[in-house]
């Protein structure tokens, strides 16, 4: 089955669901709102192509830990937008999920979203013990303290951050969940993913960092230039533009060199060329040339 | 080992990892600050209870559920107590998480509780696959949506609430966590003590309606009169004081009566007798004398 059909099946049944019969209205168009439609589902899709790499032996675990992935990062989207984060009045090029439904829904969405995630990993145990526990214990890492996600967000509010830690804990984790749940989830071995999935990540936060610094995101309905004005730390205001495009490829390589011999390693390598080139925008690739 | 002493050993440890090495500093504060010191961890004693008084066959397993509970409970006061929701500057009578660092982090704060509580059960998987598959599914129903804490948090945002379904959900959810999941964590058959934690749930809600109203809980260091402020429902309101009294003498009652017969049923017993007490003060239990 096509890779983005298994992911769009897999959140509707967990929305089903969590934001089904019985759910406050306002809270299910809210958490409907915060996962359809979505981006480019780039995470739960690298997921999927790690555990096809490895021969996908459990399509409903790995569905299930791609489909948690992306729900923690809708989460992260819906958190990282309210007013006293980011306090972004658009998310993909419509109102975020608190200008749509106010700041408690807002909360309440993530919080829930969060807690929907491990549900779904949960409802895997049964089937597949040793591989889920495996999983879940490398989404929590990578989404809580003292390394994940959270820590990553709470570096924005200390005086003193490392900008590679900030990046590796904010962006960069949930690539690694990508990649190595993706291992897990089918009972591969798992370290050679890790690499993978930090240099991806890595290679992410550049191309965003270089969308917020020269404008270029603002096709994807994202506001431009928050980085500079919320004084966050970014790689193009670092290195240049110039530097930071060289900055990314250079880790798009070195991610596709780290990919483990493995059945499906050609289509795996495919997909990350093309999802580089998504990811950078024609004008500024010759920058880098 | 006493009850309580299990409780703070299992969060210590599950902070130590979460809050520790790595995490930066304000973050790792902010959590610390939202466990401890505790306030009376009415839910973790009563899922250890009924754990015990089903014969405690793996301790391990019951100190994560109940470690669980309680981190979810915490994480739900944080984002509770929000400039968005109740706008409370105190919490157990000291600045609330908000207040003394700032929304981000209480924001964080509550994301990462929330993830940790997970991590906790999820690292017992190994050793119980079974009973640990029902605990998360359970903890999760408890929390999520469409009938956990945030499903019930999100009626606040509804024009039309039934009293019942909010308190089942906003108050009662976690004391049916407690008693079901303590029942799951030693693979003990589960049905008569959902039936226990809804009511001692409901009586719990009452209790801390009839504090809000009366202003009995300003010794809890509680805000007092929000409900009546902030349009919220509340059975004192609604029921009157001694009405309200009664309901929450005969809810105590009929929790009692429904524990099923186990070893422990006496000890435990004699727990609620003694919790009811402690919520209920003793001028406004002679109302309904």
């Amino acid at each position: 089955m096509d890779p983005s059909v298994r992911i769009e099946r897999a959140l509707d049944a967990a929305l089903l669901g969590a934001a089904g019969r019985g759910c406050p209205p306002g809270l299910a168009q809210a958490m409907r709102y915060a996962v359809f439609p979505g981006g480019a589902r780039v995470r739960p899709r690298l997921c999927l192509a790690v555990a096809w790499a490895c021969g996908d032996r459990d399509p409903e675990s790995t569905d299930a830990a791609a489909a948690a992935i992306e729900l923690l990062h809708c989460a992260s989207l819906v958190h990282d937008d309210l007013p006293c984060f980011d306090d972004s009045p658009t998310r993909r090029g419509r109102p975020s999920v608190h200008s749509a439904f106010g700041e408690r829904l807002a909360v309440l969405t993530g919080d829930a979203l969060i807690v929907l995630a491990f549900q779904i990993l949960a409802r895997r145990i049964h089937a597949s013990p040793l591989n889920l526990a495996a999983v879940m214990a490398t989404v929590g890492e990578c989404v809580g303290a003292p390394r994940g996600i959270c820590a990553g967000q709470a570096w924005e509010c200390e005086s003193e951050v490392v900008l590679k830690d900030y990046h590796r804990e904010k962006t960069g984790s949930l690539f690694v969940a990508a990649t190595v749940a993706g291992a897990e989830s089918v009972g591969a071995p798992t370290e050679a993913w890790r690499l993978v999935g930090e240099r991806l990540g890595e290679a992410y936060q550049v191309a965003d960092d270089l969308g917020d610094a020269t404008g270029a995101r603002r096709e994807f309905g994202k506001p431009v230039g928050q980085d500079d004005s919320l004084g966050r730390p970014n790689a193009a205001l670092e290195l240049g533009v110039s530097g930071a495009v060289h900055r990314l490829k250079g880790l798009v390589a070195s991610a596709i060199e780290a990919i483990p011999p493995c059945p499906g390693a050609a289509a795996l390598q495919a997909l990350i060329a093309a999802e580089s080139r998504r990811i950078l925008p024609e004008e500024l690739s010759r920058l880098a040339a």
